[in-house]
């Protein structure tokens, strides 16, 4: 999977309508993070409902599911699942769940991790929406991967690898040959990449792919051209430089 | 001034393009970062050229700047600014920039820090570019605060205060008091939020705005409703739970 964007957004409705909006529109696969809590900051189920013209609608499992799996807070001792009150109808809120009646329920909720109730809403198709919570987004992304791999265009995953040289050269000195070397190998699939690296003696070439054996065959000759040294991460070489 | 969005993208023409003219379009100052340096893969001035319609045209007066204040390069000992070469051609493409004839010049192209030959160009009237070296772009970023502070709705630049209470309490227990707070303070300019701390005993609920002494008169009665406490940092009363 390539990343294409990243946005960070406040909790402002015409901001997440207009952004999910677009990027559903221009991305195969887009996540939301965040603002699915139940507080009257959380406006991502309803916001993106409005975007794309949905009710929101409550999804019995999932919150049979809460009821199953919520711990009951210490906090709030006298908290009852079967009576209104304002707290239910705030838990209630997390899982009304915009919902598209055209279109089967199963694709539109899914539960990726047995242990856990949240759900990943998928709306028009390709937004999927998880928490913000870092160690829940997470989880809840890795559980995704089931789903997505038969969609990739490399359904094997074997991912992007990548060669770092380290190069003793200004950018502008090794510019020219960059950009011929990005363009000889642009229909192999290859990304050349140069990063300067303020206040350091050396800067960064990056050859960027998928075939990794076809990148460790051109490394020599971009080492040699830019006067550089192969190097697993980024500056492990500075150590030689003496003192800054 | 708020912060609207923040969009992290690749480098990529027709990315660069569509995100620069949307944000111009929509935001009062728009800032971009990266991808201004001598190589092949630094298409920001050619991208947001294209987006306007605009020539990339040489900045005389930033050519100069850059002959006077470059030092020059240990590893580029032949280089001669007089004389055409791959290098020279590489520098030049950092002082080929955006320009619109039909506006005026000086407001197109700033030098905010007189020790650096770094142009912020303008285009769109405001769209910023700057470069994504951290220091370089933290250093312009804080040049440009004279040019930018006549053009705020409070150009004392008071700026943002932010009371912080603690709270034992589920989010679930204090979403009906929180939104009915948020829904009567709106008015003066208050956003309250509600954040949940995964695995700790305490969650974070704020009031922001810029009016401090009106946020300070409605603190008690939050921390009240709550059954919180002011603090100044989130977590910083942590330690009273014990070891997790």
């Amino acid at each position: 999977m390539i990343l294409k964007r990243v946005e960070v957004i406040e909790d402002d409705e015409s901001e997440i309508m207009e952004a999910v909006r677009r990027m559903s529109n221009r991305y195969d696969m887009v996540v939301t993070s965040g603002g699915i809590g139940p507080t009257h900051d959380d406006i991502t189920y309803r916001s993106i409902a409005k975007a794309f013209n949905l009710p929101l609608v409550l999804h019995k499992e999932a919150f049979a599911l809460m009821k199953q799996l919520s711990k009951p807070h210490p906090n709030q001792p006298n908290f009852n699942w079967d009576e209104d009150s304002p707290a239910l109808r705030a838990k209630l809120r997390m899982v009304e769940l915009p919902t598209d009646a055209s279109r089967p329920l199963d694709e539109q909720f899914l539960f990726p991790c047995k242990d856990m109730w949240v759900p990943v809403a998928v709306v028009n198709g390709n937004v999927h929406i998880l928490p913000g919570v870092p160690k829940l987004f997470e989880k809840l992304l890795d559980g995704l991967t089931p789903y997505i791999l038969p969609r990739l265009a490399d359904p094997e995953g074997r991912g992007i690898a990548r060669v770092i040289i380290s190069t003793p050269l200004p950018e502008s000195a090794v510019a020219a040959y960059l950009a011929e070397l990005a363009e000889r190998v642009e229909p192999k699939g290859v990304k050349v990449g140069s990063y300067p690296r303020w206040g350091k003696k050396r800067n960064t070439v990056t050859l960027v792919g998928r075939d990794k054996a076809y990148l460790e065959s051109i490394a020599p000759e971009v080492v040699h051209y830019v006067k550089g040294r192969l190097v697993k991460v980024e500056g492990e070489d500075d150590e030689d430089e003496g003192a800054f």
